[in-house]
């Protein structure tokens, strides 16, 4: 590598003294204007970048910020959150934070992994995601006073007005309503929904969306439990089709749903029954089958907001206090 | 944050002086045995651990591979390169490695960025992807003496026997080439090739293996060329199935055009007609379409072998020479 410029090069082209030019790096303003617009000249001219790790050590700041990912596991629900990693880098990058990744397959090993960083200054704060009751990190990163943003609500409990901490979350049951209308005007008045088992809060916060949404229009129709599995939910809806209830279309809770109903659809001769997703995947995308768009991008925005302020440099988190300490996104239907 | 212990407090309870500390975390060799024994037992009592910062600047290195994160454009085949990042990043976690994500648009963007990543001493090396003909940044990186990995060939030169630098890759010959031999004894002997217009280094690669597999079974069939769209493939390959080529089943460059086969198909009543893709993607799994397998762990695996040896935890990168600068991983058939 060819020699990079150092503080010496800079302060012997400007006729300064080292302490100087740090003055001029780290506290601009009690060096003369002619000196420091000297020292920035040679600082230019040379293309001198102060080591990273030297303003670590003065600044006690990384500004780097940590962000696990799940051990790949196939499927297609891993889309929306390696979306959301793509459009972190983007905006941490434009206010020049650093995205730094770590491995961890429990719980317990994320916890590690995220002490160590924080011990050896590594990360300034750090993105959690796939929040769950009862969830071991968030309690552990409040007392260990580590600064982090959930991607997904504190669910169970009071999430708005009580916040057990900063979060991002995306509007499940407004997409399912959305959907849910669309498919209403579009289709007839007997959706069914077609769901997971009861429990998961992503679930039951986008099961909600169609029933207020049927609510609203004095619709009704059944629903239906399934694994998320494209297989499962080809069978299923193949068995449902076959026994010819007298539905209109099928709200999903996954585009994984959405994909076998769509197959069994096919397969029994009607392609074109409608039938809408929830995550707007490509599989969704190469199937013309209509989805709730999460957009992780904007999801990606809130949480540099709740970290760093709407247009901070620096970690500086909300106060988790009611009201202030959330993001919720509202998705977007993409019609096909 | 609770307060971490310090070199101090480890000198402080090992009786010892901090330089001693020092020198056992440093140079363990020249402290004698029971005072090491001393000094590592406060360390272990105390939980301490050095801070990174300042491990960086005395050791100069930042135990920390950048890698680059294409802004996200849709389409399936990011998949591939995010199960890889998803790898690297837990493989490099095991060697004592941070894996850093920076995000650019354009090539001249990435090298900007590795510039000031490399010039802050922030990363040790970078993993580029997507080479092509002519890339701009491996011959920076050559200049600047950035040890790197490429995922990909360097397309057009003599890339085993006069490597232009170090480089993993997936042997797509092989993997089409397998995927046309299972055809061959599953369908019979009137294969066709769906591919990309010629002249991608990748496309080309992946037909080599059609044609050599048809030629050592004396077989023959049409090739076929389309855009890298579901649409697309789904359109031509209607048209072929309703014009009746006497076809046994089509070999694809790629996921989304054996999706567009198998869904041209379907729609004519031949669900079952023989298709099979590459990159096993979730689309293709959930729609039961047999597809080759990147397997990028394997890459992640030669790419960390490449930069830090076979077990090593540091970055010392083979020399870029004949046959022993690159890593070729075969491709996995999976049938379905």
């Amino acid at each position: 590598m060819s020699k990079l410029p150092t503080v010496e090069d800079v302060a012997l082209a400007a006729g300064v003294s080292r302490q100087t030019v740090s003055n001029v790096i780290n506290s601009p303003a009690i060096v003369r204007e002619s000196t420091r617009e000297r020292v920035e000249q040679a600082i230019a001219d040379l293309g001198y970048r102060p080591h990273m790790a030297a303003r670590r050590l003065r600044t006690q700041r990384s500004s780097t910020i940590g962000i696990h990912l799940d051990p790949y596991a196939g499927g297609i629900s891993g889309v929306v959150l390696d979306r959301f990693v793509h459009a972190l880098t983007e905006r941490a990058g434009e206010r020049g934070m650093r995205i730094q990744l770590y491995a961890a397959r429990t719980p317990t090993e994320e916890i590690a992994k995220m002490g160590e960083l924080s011990d050896g200054g590594e990360i300034d704060a750090v993105v959690i995601t796939g929040t769950f009751h009862g969830d071991p990190r968030t309690r552990w990163l409040a007392e260990r006073g580590i600064p982090f943003v959930a991607f997904g609500r504190p669910w169970g409990d009071d999430d708005v007005e009580a916040p057990a901490h900063l979060w991002v979350d995306v509007d499940g049951a407004a997409g399912t309503r959305a959907a849910t209308e669309h498919l209403l005007s579009l289709a007839g008045p007997r959706l069914a929904f077609l769901g997971w088992p009861s429990g998961s809060g992503t679930g039951d916060d986008r099961e909600r969306g169609w029933v207020e949404a049927m609510a609203a229009a004095d619709a009704s129709g059944p629903r239906y439990v399934c694994e998320e599995s494209v297989g499962q939910a080809r069978a299923l809806v193949g068995g449902i089709l076959a026994a010819g209830p007298d539905i209109d279309g099928i709200v999903c809770v996954s585009d994984s749903l959405a994909i076998g109903a769509h197959l069994a659809a096919t397969e029994a001769g009607r392609g074109d029954f409608p039938v809408v997703g929830f995550d707007n995947t490509p599989p969704a995308e190469a199937l013309g089958i209509s989805s709730v768009e999460q957009l992780p991008e904007q999801v990606a925005a809130g949480v540099l907001e709740l970290l760093m302020g709407p247009s901070g440099s620096v970690i500086a988190p909300r106060r988790a206090e009611a009201g202030a300490a959330h993001v919720l996104v509202t998705p977007r239907l993409v019609v096909r």
